[in-house]
């Protein structure tokens, strides 16, 4: 069965604004055997959308619609699906209801114009939205399956999730995909390649790619096969020569990110860790924080960016600063022994750089960046110099502390 | 004129890789006042990249074809437009001569099949390539005109900007687009939209569209004009009206950031800030450092996720904490006016609340926040309930604090 996806909104025919809910909507639908053929940007205009789902319909089983369910005049998909599909739309008292009850749980009065979100075209199926009023849509019409969502990810995707995966597998054919993901850190792209081309060129299934995001490299490999338990079997048969020869640069295998790695970790080994952050200015406490349960082992911060509060805050002292200046190996070394010092943590992490644009010089450039780790074994120091501007830096140097974080805790 | 762009290319169609020419494309086309009415992504299939350049052909005057330009059988764009233009392709000697020359500078042989892109629909004009083998082409025919751009971004956009753009200008009609954006903080999407419809609803130029992402309404004006002058003030004329209604809730007029309006506040007003996290876990202290040159306000944060930190690095009592619980009003109000008096700073900004998924109470449930603020009038605290999940909680908390401050500031 294949699939199309129609994405509805101006805005995603800006400069500013990508259709991204198409690639997650493709990565579930490839699980199910679901390839995905075309796909279709269009605005909010009902005589555009009214022309693209009418192509949609001629030429594909299985039609998804994201965006366009609000409750503000732009929004038309909803209308426009009713009018092309020849099915009025009827209010369900039960959404009218829940809708209300939402803004009663906020704390807000109901516009008038979010009722419009308790209507669906006639015969429909309604899908229950957690995170959000407008309810997604299902609907089965001449042997075609159309359904809508809403368009912001954190509605689209818990209800798709739940609710059209299990709909959608009962009546997608057999064939199955199963990929797998590994994550690798402190290699380069061109490495990772030479080490395992040799590997993948030898097998057509599972296929594999490999994607660089900032500060990781990852191996994606896709299986198709009858069923979900023997596209399991390819991919373990070719990832885990993979994972040989990488070694361990992967970090997760999962789709863990490298924080959530380094919690876990921090929690077998019964660790604790504390950050003095400058020019990453909270981005290390935070990325470790992104993690539910952190707080079993994250104790806490300081982000001192003036050179005061480094004296002030991790206990660095003046002369220090004085002599080697405040983007130096000694003060990155200060910053890790002080603030697991003072806060009694098991591992202190220092981080000081310059983050750019401006702030650089000949002998200290931007992207300079130093970061130190702290644990009872002593003080470890590693100099970095990373390019690209300030938001690529500041990621890249929370991203080396991380790994300096797991490699010691493994050892 | 309308255009659309049809980006051709299996790997398109994976979960993987999202079409960004369009993006590119969109930017400079707006520039000329021609509008992008559809996107398509069709993958490398003759039958399918013929059914979407027929509607093309059908309802938009200019369309684009990126990618499928390459030496490899998969690369079918070329002759999928010949065919369905009915205009058979010629080879053009000096193409073949120039990509010739470019395998010899580069010291390699040239495949037999680089041929093939020396190859153009009868009629057709080739547009030269600096950066890569293959020749965009540009094609007048019946009314319509087809542009087809090699897909790597590094080919397509030097091409497009040398010789598509200065074509383009000349061809297409003399009107011009200009854009503006407000960014609002505050209030609900459909607030926004109460308020504003019953003036845009009046405009059918400028367009309007209201986006909402994390804490921040858009609204989006978009104007069409025989030149710039006369779009700017169709958008003033407009704009002006929408801002009267939305008073200050709105915070940005040109596109800035939350984090940098305040930023520019604390500048103009020469105020220092200071900050202690609990729950957002660096969050805040992150964003405002995310603003090149914020060292010059910033000075610093502390994060205290364990109680003992919250005494330790910020002050607050252990009888309060064991009094109130963490999260509350008296211990947000000294975690604010801890870090003040500690830093020295002329705003201290204290968070704690319940980022959740577990830690939640009937009392305190999930998503509750307290945010105070401290300055040299006293201390502002306000109690919050969010929904969702803990990444959009903590966003939240650390919006509504960049809100409290920017509001403080402006009074």
């Amino acid at each position: 069965m294949d699939a199309e996806i129609i994405a509805v909104g101006s805005e995603l025919l800006t400069p500013q604004h990508a259709d991204t809910n198409s690639l997650y909507l493709t990565e579930k639908l490839n699980r199910l055997g679901i390839l995905v053929r075309f796909k279709t940007i269009v605005g909010d205009s009902r005589e555009d959308l009214a022309m693209v789902l009418r192509a949609g319909l001629a030429r594909s089983p299985l039609v998804l619609l994201t965006g366009g369910l609000g409750p503000t005049e732009d929004d038309l998909t909803r209308d426009v699906v009713a009018e092309v599909l020849g099915r009025p739309l009827q209010e369900v008292p039960e959404i009218r209801q829940r809708i209300k009850e939402r803004f009663r749980h906020l704390g807000r009065s109901m516009p008038e114009n979010n009722l419009r979100q308790a209507q669906v075209p006639v015969g429909a199926d309604w899908l229950e939205n957690r995170n959000g009023t407008a309810p997604g849509i299902w609907i089965e019409h001449n042997h075609r399956l159309v359904v809508l969502l809403p368009g912001p990810p954190r509605e689209l995707e818990p209800m798709f999730e739940s609710v059209c995966m299990p709909r959608l597998a009962s009546v997608a054919p057999g064939e199955r995909i199963q990929t797998r993901i590994y994550k690798v850190v402190g290699l380069p792209e061109s490495e990772v390649d030479q080490r395992i081309a040799p590997i993948y060129r030898g097998y057509q299934n599972p296929s594999t790619t490999i994607l660089a995001s900032l500060g990781t490299i990852e191996v994606h490999l896709r299986a198709r096969a009858a069923n979900d338990g023997e596209a399991e079997d390819l991919l373990t048969e070719l990832g885990d020569k993979i994972e040989l020869v990488l070694g361990d640069y992967v970090y997760s295998t999962k789709g863990e990110s490298l924080e959530e790695i380094v919690g876990m970790y921090l929690v077998m080994r019964q660790k604790t860790v504390a950050v003095a952050e400058s020019c990453t200015g909270g981005l290390l406490a935070e990325r470790l924080t992104r993690v539910s349960g952190s707080s079993s082992y994250f104790l806490g911060g300081v982000v001192c960016y003036s050179n005061e509060l480094k004296t002030k805050l991790a206990g660095v002292p003046a002369a220090l600063l004085e002599a080697h200046g405040a983007v130096s190996k000694p003060v990155a070394q200060v910053l890790a022994e002080g603030v697991r010092a003072r806060t009694g943590a098991s591992i202190g992490v220092g981080i000081t750089g310059i983050a750019g644009p401006s702030g650089g010089s000949a002998e200290k450039p931007v992207g300079l960046v130093i970061v130190a780790l702290a644990d009872e074994r002593g003080t470890q120091v590693r100099e970095f110099q990373f390019p690209g501007p300030r938001e690529r830096i500041r990621h890249w140097a929370s991203q080396m502390a991380l790994e300096m974080i797991r490699r010691r805790i493994r050892d």
